[in-house]
């Protein structure tokens, strides 16, 4: 089998690269995709949980900012994917404020986070009445106000105590501007460890996307449907070298890829796989090889190290693929017969705890959902954890699966819904995250869920739910290197791992994007606001900041900065 | 080059065993040790650093208990290396009461854990009073009255909320009977992340042993010299078929491992290396094959998965690989003019906190040590830390080299003692931890160090500093495969990794010489104490405990599990 382009990787990044070539040169040219799993979606991967097929369980990505992130938002208007809003609180005016906050034993409302007396963390003066988000915007101002302003070219420009920005470590440099208490209380109360690891300043110091005034949107069939459409509407394309049908080859894993001379000249090692239960396993097959013209690794860095290939050993792309944080994550659904924490004023949005569940998002009942079943079955993402609680919940994978009461309000028996399979949640899992769920609610006990499923990223071929830049590397380079790695070979990496948007599809679409027009020539899609910019430029001549403020917009500043010194409404 | 028996790892694991396969064997086979880098130790580093010459600075392991590291204490009289007291705190009737604890921005004296009003922790009622090590052994005696009494074998029969202790990670176990802040005491108090980690229970349950009241020693010349004085042994030994000269190949790193038929059935290809300044690459040079009759790794995990072997993709020896956790660990020394730290009232031992820092150790001058020069050149382990802080110091890495103040108290200029090494501190990691030392005891300033050396023990080709059993492991199967996991092969696996003693020199050398006893016919050594039991029985006829309690010593129980109730020493 010879293709002209090999796609490997059937997530987001590779089913919309597939797409795109196949529309731009398909009719000359065989274009093929390879998914190590039977599942196109990659870390986008929604779930029906039964009862209430009306609000899928996201188990990777959840949800866009359609504000920023404009190539997804076009894309998904293009393909016509209904959405819906994703709140972060009651409606208005109450919003967030209810949600909770269970730390270091003592419960709190997020409106609370500004009284001092009730924040159980010994911090400093200059760091009371804050939030988590509104701390991190006063400590950014501290170090260069603005900064979330600035281009890239001029944020790697910026020196701080000495050196350049992009050297330091997010939390290192938190080191020299918080307490401790300051900065622990910023890692519980945010929510997730990542947002406080020790990546690069310079992509970790103006993220405060997470806060709770952020609007996001989601997909109403599920976020996975995007790459799921990508790849039908790949192999819908009509006429060309290779037939719609033989365009995707599932369960393939890429071992090893081989160089030759030659017009087809690398040499792809596929071992073929086998999928039982939604895990994938290689099988007992002889490997296939295939040849291409051009090959496109869309995959993370966990994936990429575990092809063999001298290309990976040699320098520069050996440290660069090193250049990112491989981040763990864990999230655990679970659904119940009623939305019970709405009796404590809560309906949407976040509690965030210490404890292993870390955080708790409430979704709606399905009776509400427009076309849904008229039932009060309801659905909670019980656990959304990072880092340090993972470990936690590796523990409790192996054993029993959880069988919860039987739910009356089920239209077919849940059995025949849902099949035992690796996502369905342990017995143990489900009870230990439902007494924490009690705690964290302050409800002596809540009911049973009738049942659960959960997802892991940390395996592989995955290693880990996204990605980091590390302190010390020139992100803004090694971003556009990886689009072409390698000056004399036609070999591309594209993906959300080393993005300008990780952690998020926005990542990946847009290093698709840029590596199909900077190296394949491919024009601009007519869907795609003609001003949007992909990625940052690298050095785009972008002045001489160099670490000298050119302004200092006070109100600005104060606005952003102080909220507790004019009492602020909390955006966090 | 044709080897009888080829060992791969200088560490103290692989140094042993071909020490102990020359004695055995030498005059009629050739043994061979192949070392990664150009140092024999492994994850024992042994660092002077200048002016404190009679102080080792013990990059890696640094101590053993002689009361139950017999293997180590036989050997080290054995080979007659000059030991003396590693002390946890100030000499009698003192010890380590007035060591610190600055916790939450709170300071505190060992003595003061027992009272509650001062430790700011949102402890349950049952929990205060207690310090971490007290805390974990009423718990231990709340889940299964002297648990740690029991012998392995046992231990694996107990059920405890209805499944074996066996299945659970020591985390998820502590869930079940400790508050969360009761667990975050344990944590930040206990001075290691790795020792409240979602580890295997049995092997984490009965761990007190880094309390303040065991007794250690430690080796004057540095622990290094352990596996130093083996491989010296090693090469002196007379005769035989390989010169002593020609037995250790030094930079030679274990790619590939390839299985033919006949007598030499293993092709071992090694990557020549280089090493610059203390760090090791692969060298420009063609693969050196070696072929061996028997082959023994003493190797960590992550070694092990870094070498290509078909034997690693199978199971069960794929999984039992995967059977531990890798922990990361991080240690930075300095050296000061004067030990300021004894106007405190500390002499020996750690002080404690949640910074990054995490664990600070105090040693003594140089003028005190026998020997010595006389100066008041003092050592301070200023940074003890590992897993959730070792990226905090990760992030200081990058940057230029620490220059302290010049002493006037060396007898030669710091440049002539100490080139630049990696294992030079960088001048933001001294100063962020000076600043850490200096709020850890309470003073606005301390003086800047005149030099400081660091490891990081997270990288290629160790992985970690030391392993732990994961949950839902049979280990006291697992360990013992390891010796020969493979049944047609001449394999083996020895070292700290799958051992009943991770963490320790004892576990290297008892997986080492059981190995050689039980599959190699070695008879034991007449150094070694007859009755010592090298590693506990998979299955010895143990009894049936299976969960029921067969005996309850109240004295004991009391002494060990609730000394608050009257006024027990704390112990840790």
């Amino acid at each position: 089998m010879d293709l002209d382009y090999a796609v490997i990787g059937g997530g987001v990044a590779g089913a919309y690269t597939a797409w795109r070539l196949q529309q731009d040169r398909g009719a000359d040219n065989a274009i093929g995709l390879f998914e190590y799993s039977d599942r196109i979606g990659g870390r986008l991967y929604s779930v029906t949980v039964p009862g209430v097929p009306s609000i899928k369980a996201e188990l990777g990505g959840m949800r866009y900012i359609p504000d920023s992130h404009k190539m997804v938002a076009d894309l998904v208007d293009h393909l016509k994917l209904p959405t819906r809003n994703f709140p972060m609180g009651a409606p208005d005016p109450v919003g967030a404020n209810c949600n909770l906050f269970y730390l270091r034993g003592r419960h709190m409302r997020l409106h609370e986070l500004s009284d001092p007396a009730k924040v159980p963390y010994n911090l400093a003066w200059s760091e009371r009445g804050l939030g988590p988000t509104n701390l991190q915007v006063q400590v950014m101002n501290n170090i260069y106000p603005g900064f979330a302003d600035l281009s890239l070219c001029d944020q790697m420009k910026i020196k701080v105590f000495g050196q350049p920005m992009w050297k330091y470590g997010f939390w290192d440099l938190m080191f020299r501007v918080l307490s401790n208490e300051g900065y622990q209380f910023m890692k519980d109360a945010g929510g997730y460890d990542a947002n406080v690891a020790n990546a690069n300043a310079v992509t970790q110091l103006p993220a405060t996307e997470y806060g709770d005034e952020t609007q996001y949107l989601t997909l109403c069939d599920g976020y996975q449907k995007l790459p799921l459409t990508l790849a039908e509407r790949f192999t819908a394309l009509p006429g060309g070298k290779l037939a719609g049908g033989d365009r995707i080859a599932m369960n393939r894993c890429l071992k090893e890829i081989r160089i030759w001379e030659g017009d087809y000249r690398y040499e792809l090692v596929f071992q073929p796989t086998v999928t039982e239960n939604a895990s994938t396993r290689m099988a007992a097959a002889e490997p296939i090889v295939v040849r291409a013209k051009h090959l496109v690794l869309a995959l993370p860095r966990r994936s990429i190290e575990l092809i063999k290939s001298e290309i990976f050993e040699a320098e520069p792309l050996k440290s660069s693929l090193g250049s990112v944080l491989i981040q763990s994550a864990f999230k655990l659904f679970m659904a119940y017969q009623q939305p019970w924490w709405r009796s404590l004023g809560l309906v949407a949005g976040r509690s965030v705890t210490d404890l292993p569940v870390r955080q708790i998002f409430y979704f709606g009942t399905e009776g509400e959902q427009s076309g849904g079943d008229p039932t009060m079955n309801s659905l909670l993402m019980a656990s959304y954890n990072d880092i340090s609680t993972v470990p936690f919940w590796k523990g409790l994978e192996i054993g029993e699966r959880y069988m919860g009461p039987n739910n009356p309000c089920i239209p077919q028996s849940p059995d025949e819904a849902s099949p035992v399979t690796p996502y369905d949640a342990t017995r143990l899992m489900v009870e230990a995250a439902n007494t924490q769920i009690a705690a964290v609610h302050a409800l002596p006990s809540i009911p049973m869920p009738y049942a659960a499923v959960y997802h892991t990223w940390n395996e592989d071929p995955y290693g880990g739910g996204w990605h980091e830049w590390k302190a010390g590397y020139r992100l803004d380079k090694i971003m556009w290197q990886m689009l072409k790695p390698l000056p004399d070979q036609d070999i591309h990496i594209v993906g959300e791992a080393y993005s300008y948007g990780q952690g998020w599809v926005e990542g990946s679409l847009t290093t698709a994007e840029q590596m199909l027009q900077t190296h394949m020539g491919l024009t601009p899609p007519i869907w795609l606001d003609p001003n949007y910019q992909l990625m940052p430029a690298p050095d785009g001549g972008c002045g001489e900041v160099e670490g000298c403020l050119q302004s200092f917009d006070t109100a600005e500043v104060l606005a952003g900065a102080t909220p507790s010194c004019f009492g602020r409404k909390q955006i966090s």
